[in-house]
Order: structure tokens, then C-alpha cells, then sequence
């Protein structure tokens, strides 16, 4: 009985494992070099735990199942909610500032399209604890740490940036309720998703006042903080707003100190959907824009409290997998090079009497930290050589008529080609690697 | 509102994170050194996928789900049947011998208790497409390869060592019929799990002839595949029993020639549960003997063909990490260090002014791989150094009045307090490592 795997899953065979260890090695070791600590959480929590964050609407996204004791459970489709639970248990004996990172298997019951599938890995780095911009500037350079380090450049990517405080600040200064903001954040984040028609049609329809739809119009589409004043041109009599926009221009100033001004941009069209973002917000976008965003975060000073626990402010990136795979391969930043296996030693045993010493070499080297590789048949010469280079191994130890002849064996170097007969001793000499 | 997590699962706050990447980080590089590469399958798969090989009671064992299509999935309690159908997708395409290792995170709905868990980590190790019992010494060197560069020893450990072919001759020549065995077998493998007394009654009732019942008992009790002769006279005279023999003998030759002899030992009493095993079973335990297993393993020659593919031997091994962490806790080989931060540079800054020069080496250090940390507030230098210390920085960079008056800063080296003032160009001067 021939079983197919479930559809929006993936089978990781060594190559594709090899891609999704590149990107996890790179997430992590860009986010330990930016000084962040790493944590997990179980795979499955309680149903009602991702409700709080988002709505009864999560239900039927998610995975979710009835234990034999009848606990609602779901396979997590965020690590944030895990995040938040786990830091408040604790929250007197940990550390601060808390940054932490993580790299979750998450999965989520969507329609599997180009860059989504039902379950992918995410990056997610968190600061939690700091309300200093300082922390949101750190958040975006760790982000565009790992993309440049990955081979992206200012040309593939930009990191659009923009302030949900400014946003809602500018929002109410036009005559817009407080108490409709959040209707109206999902409706601004649909901007780059819909036709130009499309969206101004839907704004119209959902703001009343149609000279502010026409200036909110307008101040999505500008790209630098200045250009605000020309549109509102009282902004600096509102506290609220003049508060946000001064965070905002420490901000690029903090991430020019950082060397990464050539990456960023103000863009107030980035909303994100989520109604939990109180401060910062950005996106990665391809420079392309055909893909969905690479990453997003931003500031959400309400989330640990709304889990019960005290009001502790945070700011925080997640990086799915999906989309930026294909952006590096598109790039052509994931090299054949990266699935080629690799080993240290291929011993050629040449005689089956040999064999005992073959695997006493074999045995030896493996255990002091070298990857070795043998041929369980000792074919012939040519038959074993052509399985080392398979597995690619860098040298080759031929355990033949030299070794019953004077206890020599050959060293084959698979690069250059050269041999020598040396004493087996010679290969367990420790080196300083 | 404030959520638990789900009982039987774990949180892992970074000290624990730190433990969890110290086991598996040590399964990839001892896989990979044994000329294992790495697969992973998805966390869910088809329900029915474990119903093949375990029949239908292993269904109240799982976390099992009905998805929007109505779909019944599982989360995957084993990563074998996943193994077993990816070889079958691609079996003409994969590259012989598969040796592939996994560590896949798996989920049993079963009642929590020490040293077993609703939710762990498994070292997976297998061999396909090789029937040479050398592959079988194999991956018992690759599992006690690990758990020696663990720190554990010959007194702490043992794998026991056994073969289901010779168990089935031996049985079958003492007047079993063959279709008993598989209910046997279940019973068999309880014997370290019980009273002798009660074990020997719960065999006595399974099988008729009670004189078959006395030596069954003494087999199990021997640890020299010599004294089988003694309890069984005419043993060379059955085939199939003399054919499992020789290859047990070659096994432990085989062992011996891999330099891990005196951590094994025969021991018939090894049986494991299921009845797909068909060749060499082994089991690694404890000296002590109060924890479960370790490890087990063995030769399953008919599991791709149960799953719709072509009859293709295998052997392999499963490793949690819920009894080894203990074990490793119990030898004292999980040191306090390896949940201790470092990091290799702590920059502090001693005035707000010289904020953006900090932030500039501090991203700039970061993006030629140097771990580095900052204060987000410029306070003193006492308070900053204690920062540095509780990050475990290597070394400390003071920029302050040195940098304002001849654009010095200050290293300090943390852990000899020897400091000096430098150019910051020569913290950027490429190395060697």
C-alpha cells in the first residue's frame, strides 16, 4: 500500500535538506553574532491561546485536534503566542534585556500557493523588555544582517518602514474615530495586493470624508518622512503625530549609524494586518515585487500583558522560509555546491583479510572528528575510487599490498592527484584544526 | 488571561534551548562523521501510514486530526514510516547505500513519566539497500561513536546485543510454530520489565511444552553466544539457527575490529516489541539499570515492501533524547558551561554623542561574524562592565573621552584585564580562523 504525503508539506531528501540547513545555520548564527539567545517551544498548545491574539477567525486556520483527555490543542501557526506565555511564567527571574530567537516548525491550514505552504520554518527574532527605538533599530539591522550575509544587496531588497503610532497619530487628525482604526489597518495593508482602482474604491467606501481619502492616498505613496508636512501641513501642531515622527527620524538615524540607510525606506503603505502592532512596523519586499513580503515585525508594546501578564513593551522580526527560498534561488544565491556531500577520508580496503584494519581506521578516524566513508565490498580499485568521489571525499587510504607487505598505507590526495605510502600512525596526528 | 502549556510537553527557556542543541548538535556532527546525510519529513502524515506498520491500536497512541478536507492526519510519533515511503517514491533515483539520519521532533499520546515524554527528539540512523551484517556493525558503532564523545563509558553503558533470526530458529526448534511467534515476541521483551517470577509464569502460559519454557529461560539469561551448544545440544544441526549464529559471531568480530567490543554483549533477552524487526536487535542501557533503554534498533528487511515498495533490507536506530539527558545529568557529562552566554566583543559606550560611532563597530563587528553587545543606555562604565560579564563577553571596547580627544578606543581584554588603546581599524584586520 503505496501512502503520497500530505499536500502542502515537503519531503526534505538530503539536497532539499541541505538548503533548509544553509538558511536555518544562517539564521541562527546571525542572530547569536547579534546577540540573541535561542528558545523553543512544544509544537502543539492549547487552541484558546492563539484566539486571544487573533480572533475566533484563527480557528480554521490552524491545525487543531481534541486530545484523548479532551484538551483543544492546535499545532502552533506563530511562535509569538508561545512567546509571550513562556516569558510571563517567568517573567521576575529572566534576564534583560530578553532578546531571544527562535527558528519554529510552524504549520497553518491554507491553500498552498508560490511561497506558502501548510508548514514551513520561521526565523523570529524578539526584544522584549526595551521601549527605546534603539531596540526597533536593532531588530531591522539584525534582519538585514542575515539578508546581506545570504548575497542580497540594496538592488534585490529593501526593508519599507513605518510607524503605526505616526499612522494612527495622522488617521485621527484627519477625522477618523479612533474606534475605526482597527477596521481600517487590514483595508491600508491590502494596498500592494490590490489593483489601484481596487483599493481607493474600497477606501472611499470605508472613510467617509473623501478629501482624507485623498490625502491618505497620498501619504501611502511617499517615501520620505519630509514629504508628510507638505500633505498635512499642521502635522507639527499634533503631539501625537510630531512625537511619532520624531521617533521615526531617530530611527533611519540609528540604522544610517548601523550601515544599512541604503537598504531602508519610509513607506507608509505598510501596515501590517495584524491589529496587535503599536509602534514600528516594516516589510522586506524583492526589489521585483512579485513575491509576498520576506519578512515582517515591528513594535507590539500590548501583547504580554494581553496574556496575562504585565505591560512589558517588545519589537520583533518573523522570516518564513517559503518566499526566501525561492528569492536566494532567483538570485542565484544557493549554489549546486551547497547539497555536494563532502567527507574528510574514503579508505579503500583492497583485500578482505584487510578488513579488520580497514575498519580499525575507519573507527579511528570517525571518532576523532574526521567523516569517513568505505565501500562495503572491497571491489576493485577503480569501482571504490569512483564512490569516493561520489561522496567527495578530499582523500583517499588505500589498505592494500603495501600495508601486507611493510604495514605502509597510500594516501591519495583527490584534489591534486598526488600519493604517498605512509605509516598508518601518521593520519591520527593531532592537528590544530 | 493567563495560559499553561500542555501537559507532557516542554519549554525551552535558552539554559534548556542550550542543553537540547548540545545532544542534537552532537547526533548531526557523529552522524555526518559516519557518512550519515541528513532527511526530514513533515510533522504530519497520513494516519493510515501508521496503522501499516502498527496496526490500529497505535491510533489512541498519536495526536491524530480531521484537516477542512477531511483528511485524517497524524503528527508523526516515529519518523520510520516516513523514511520507508520517501526511499519508495524516489527509490530509483537515491544513490546507493542510503545511509540517512534524521532528528526529527515526534509527538506520543501517552501518559507522561520519567524518561518519556508527549513530545521528544529522536536520533534516527539507517542503512538501506545493504544486507551485509557489516551495516548492522555499523550502526551499532555510529550509536556507541556518539555516546562515547558524550563522555560516556564502557562502565556506564552497555548495548546489548541480539538476533530475531536466531531467536525464531531456536524458538522454532524447540517446538514453537511459527505463527506463535509474533505473540511471543511482545512477551518476550517484557522480561527486564518484570519479576522473574512473574515473567517466567506469563511464558509458562503462552507456551505448552514447559520443558521448552526452562530453556527459553535460561537463553535469555546467557551473554556468550558459545553457551547456547550447552542449553541447545544439537543447535548445529538446524540451519537456519547455525546461519544466525555465524553471522552474530561475525557481527562481534566486526565490532571488535571497530574498537567497541567492551561495550557490548549478547544478550538474548533483547527482543523489541515490534514485530518488524527480522535480523540483529540491539538495545543500549545503562550500567545501573534503573532508566529505560537508551536506544534500540535492529535489521527490518521487510518494512519498504509493506509500504508499496521493493523488498529492500534496512537497519537502523532510534535515539530519544528524554533518557539520555538524564543519563548525561546523572554522570555529571552536562556541565553548568554549556548554558552559559558568550559572546566575543561588549561594546560600551561612555557618551550619547559617541552613540552612533558605538553602533557602527557594533554592526560592523557583527557582519564580519564577531558576536557583539551593546548597552541600550549609555550608564557608567561599572554597570556597562557588569552587562559585559553577565554575557560572557572575551573582550570589552570602551569608546569614550580616548575616542573624543585622539580617536582611540580602549580594549579590554575580560578575562586577563589587561586593556590597551587602539585604531578601530585594527579590530577589523581579518584573521585566520
Amino acid at each position: 500500500m503505496k501512502i503520497p504525503s500530505v499536500k502542502g508539506t515537503r519531503d526534505f531528501y538530503p539536497p532539499q535538506m541541505a538548503v533548509r540547513n544553509f538558511i536555518s545555520n544562517g539564521w541562527k548564527a546571525v542572530s547569536l553574532r547579534n546577540g540573541f539567545v535561542e528558545y523553543d517551544g512544544p509544537i502543539f498548545e492549547y487552541l484558546r491561546m492563539y484566539q486571544i491574539k487573533s480572533g475566533d477567525e484563527i480557528v480554521e486556520q490552524l491545525f487543531h485536534l481534541t486530545d484523548r483527555g479532551g484538551r483543544e490543542l492546535a499545532i502552533r501557526p506563530e511562535i509569538t503566542p508561545t512567546l509571550a506565555r513562556m516569558i510571563n511564567q517567568r517573567i521576575n527571574a529572566l534576564p534583560r534585556p530578553i532578546k531571544w530567537f527562535s527558528v519554529p516548525r510552524l504549520c497553518r491550514a491554507e491553500r498552498p500557493q508560490k511561497g506558502r505552504l501548510r508548514e514551513f520554518f520561521q526565523w523570529n527574532i524578539d526584544i522584549v523588555g526595551v521601549d527605546d527605538i534603539l531596540a526597533d533599530a536593532e531588530v531591522i539591522f539584525c534582519t538585514l544582517d542575515y539578508l546581506r550575509s545570504a548575497g542580497l544587496t540594496a538592488a534585490d531588497i529593501t526593508a519599507k518602514i513605518s510607524s503605526r503610532k505616526l499612522l494612527a497619530a495622522l488617521l485621527m487628525h484627519l477625522g477618523i474615530a479612533e474606534d475605526q482604526l482597527e477596521t481600517l489597518y487590514p483595508i491600508l495593508d491590502k494596498k500592494a495586493k490590490l489593483p489601484a482602482d481596487t483599493f481607493a474604491a474600497m477606501l472611499a467606501e470605508a472613510v467617509a470624508n473623501q478629501a482624507a481619502v485623498q490625502i491618505i492616498l497620498k501619504l501611502l505613496d511617499i517615501h520620505s518622512v519630509g514629504d508628510i508636512q507638505t500633505l498635512v501641513p499642521d502635522v507639527a501642531s499634533n503631539r501625537q503625530a510630531q512625537s511619532a515622527l520624531d521617533e521615526l527620524h531617530r530611527l533611519f538615524d540609528l540604522l544610517k549609524a548601523m550601515g544599512v540607510a541604503d537598504f531602508c525606506r519610509f513607506d507608509m503603505s505598510i501596515v501590517r494586518g495584524l491589529a496587535y502592532y503599536t509602534g514600528m512596523v516594516f516589510e522586506v519586499h524583492d526589489a521585483v515585487g512579485d513575491l509576498r513580503a520576506v519578512c515582517g515585525g515591528g513594535r507590539y508594546d500590548n501583547l504580554l500583558r494581553d496574556f496575562g501578564g504585565p505591560a512589558l513593551s517588545a519589537t520583533g522580526m518573523g522570516m518564513g522560509d517559503c518566499v526566501l527560498e525561492i528569492l536566494l534561488r532567483e538570485r542565484g544565491l544557493l549554489t549546486e555546491s551547497l547539497s555536494q556531500r563532502c567527507v574528510d577520508f574514503f579508505v579503500v580496503c583492497m583485500d578482505e583479510v584487510l578488513m579488520p584494519k580497514a575498519l580499525d581506521i575507519v573507527s579511528r578516524l570517525r571518532s576523532c572528528g574526521k567523516s569517513t566513508e568505505f565501500s562495503y565490498k572491497t571491489v576493485g580499485l577503480g569501482k571504490q575510487l569512483k564512490l569516493a568521489d561520489a561522496c567527495g571525499a578530499r582523500q583517499v587510504i588505500i589498505i592494500g599490498q603495501e600495508y601486507l607487505n611493510e604495514q605502509k598505507i597510500i594516501l591519495k590526495d583527490m584534489k591534486t592527484g598526488t600519493q604517498s605510502a605512509v605509516d598508518e600512525s601518521s593520519l591520527f596526528v593531532s592537528d590544530s584544526d
